[in-house]
């Protein structure tokens, strides 16, 4: 066999403003790049103890089980859902969007059964639907999308959904991939029981430690548990060993990764969490306005208008692709179409944490402008420049 | 809730000479500071596809199915195990080590009826228990350990243990976590169908993304399964979407350690593997020499001896946590201890990758020299070094 000929790792310059990862800060490129320590070596403890403050922090919860878990944010998704899933629970899950029918997917694989609240794609969930969908299911568990990454939808009245869950003793799921650290979430105050986040979205961290928080009713159905969480990897009764109090020796922990998502989550701090919310309104804003003074609009309404991830409808007789291919071969920029029942239809256009700056959205709105003119588009890119101008000093 | 005070991220400098994770090369730490593309980027595929081949060629494998699963050495283990256990198959483990004792926690996890073939903890399995094991079960599965890092003992004979495997028609699983890179292994001539590891043992890669190979047959028995795997996020069924022909998102990939492993993979393949294992026998064999002129014993024989990780049986009367904190506190150096039937009787003394280099074992012998005496162990340094000197020289 030969030795493979593979040259110097040479990746080409984008400017990631997709559905994710988005920007990484240099100084946590930095962080990727410290030389190691080992998973049990006690200054590592310490880096544990550290990022786990610093996502109580982010997620604005006191809830000792906060921790990341060793994989991207289908993995905290699998932790969450897999260890809260009996065999023969009931489990409501959103059928507005991607994310909730892979939540579905991964409440059979923990042999559960999924029942579905629909709304269209891209529209939230109507609390009156859930409170009909519980009075008829009875479900354990309920699951719902904060910010669905695949449709710019954000659920608001989260408050309202949480009251009607407990009303009927079911905890729940709050999946914040895309709305950790850049949009409005208050894990202890909305009552959610559990949240799950990837770190490559609002967090501008590297994919392979993922956010999940776990409150102590979550936590003590899963120590409850009649029959063993069907994945030993992602067991969070063995991870407790690790995480809490005994550090034991469960699996190797991705140190590089935690590294780099406490210097991400420092970064949060930093900047205080709310003004980071604010941030991302604003710089989100300016890009809508763009969009908007183009003369297109966003497919969601604003009041559930997601910042970390505009849906931008795309005019008539515009392919979807050929403008992808346009942004990314003559600018370098990344990113996304539709899924689903809005494949074709619209753009998914990302403003996450450190891609989230002026720079990015006015670039953005002039490379977005050219793609669509490349198409014969009937589009105004000098309206749209101004708009987001005015609306990054405003 | 107010902003936690975390400051700079600044582990100490460590020399990493235990069970993993091992030293990182210079250009791998750089690698993993590089700037990310998103993971369906063409030029990512381009990456993916560089280290599948390189995966291959440090395997010794052509098998199709060669890839970096997202999570750490247990989720490629549990992708394994949780992939070809199917409900109701029997498996056969050694009961020889810690990690046997995992693979049968996951058979379970899978729902499939772990059954062990035995052999005292730091010795191998004797291939005529092995076909009295098969005869007496008859399993679907066999698993085994190449390198077992609880006990330094390497698995010798492994196609004669194949063999017996492939004539009862059962599949063979090999743990290669402490081998692949550093050990001699030939997946293909040897007959292993499914091969798992780590990163950062011989490959001295930080964690993160983890090397899996499976040939045909074995892709046939997990495309052929009656129920879905129990894991979504390792199901190898989805996951051939993304890394197969189709490039379909199934989830995001931890792009950086997938650079980090490319070129963690590179040096491999510049230094040629058939060099690589001969370096860790002539490094390891001289940290070997220096024990043995102290007046210590490893504790398995010869013919089982591991290079990557040796276990060191310490003198009667010696504190193996005193000799580590000793280690630890005043070179810096990290060794661990014995786990489950040698537990407190030895030292697991790394010797992996980046780490097995000249300087580093001569560091360590004369380190382990002070410690002991610390404790008052009558061994003679002197002489350990003088051993290791001359089998450097040799």
């Amino acid at each position: 066999m030969e030795r493979p000929r593979v040259g110097e790792l040479a990746p080409p310059d984008r400017l990631l403003m997709g559905p994710g990862p988005s920007e990484v800060h240099p100084r946590v490129l930095q962080a990727m790049s410290t030389p190691l320590v080992g998973h049990l070596d006690p200054a590592f403890i310490d880096i544990m103890d550290d990022v786990q403050d610093l996502l109580r922090y982010t997620f604005r919860t006191d809830n000792q089980w906060t921790i990341p878990v060793s994989g991207t944010g289908s993995a905290s998704m699998e932790a969450a859902i897999g260890n809260l899933t009996e065999p023969g629970d009931t489990v409501l899950v959103p059928g507005n969007g991607y994310f909730g029918e892979r939540m579905a997917a991964m409440v059979e694989r923990a042999g559960g059964d999924p029942v579905f609240v629909e709304a269209p794609w891209g529209e939230p969930l109507d609390p009156t639907d859930v409170a009909d969908a519980f009075a008829e299911h009875q479900p354990d568990l309920f699951g719902f999308v904060h910010a669905e990454t695949s449709t710019g939808a954000k659920q608001p009245q989260v408050s309202e959904l949480t009251r009607i869950a407990h009303q009927h003793d079911a905890l729940v799921i709050a999946d914040t991939v895309t709305s950790l650290g850049g949009v409005e979430l208050r894990v202890d105050e909305w009552g959610i029981d559990v949240a799950y986040a990837g770190p490559q979205k609002c967090l501008s961290c590297p994919p392979g430690a993922s956010p999940l928080t776990l409150n102590d009713r979550a936590m003590a159905k899963i120590l409850d548990r009649e029959t063993p969480v069907r994945s030993w990897y992602l067991d969070l009764s063995l991870l407790q060993e690790y995480w809490g109090d005994e550090r034991a020796y469960h699996h190797t922990a991705p140190i590089t990764n935690v590294y780099a998502l406490r210097e991400a989550l420092r970064l949060v701090a930093e900047e205080g969490i709310e003004n980071r919310w604010q941030r991302h309104r604003r710089m989100a804003g300016a890009l809508k306005a763009g969009v908007e003074g183009m003369g297109m609009a966003l497919n969601p309404a604003d009041d559930w208008w997601l910042p970390s991830l505009n849906a931008v409808r795309l005019p008539d007789g515009v392919d979807d692709d050929a403008v992808i291919a346009h942004l990314l071969g003559e600018y370098g920029i990344e990113v996304a179409g539709g899924l689903g029942d809005l494949s074709g239809e619209i753009l998914r256009i990302g403003c996450m944490g450190h891609s989230a700056r002026r720079g990015n959205v006015l670039t953005l709105i002039a490379a977005l402008g050219d793609a669509l003119e490349a198409q014969d588009a009937a589009v105004d890119v000098e309206a749209g420049l101004a708009a987001t101008r005015e609306t990054l000093r405003g």
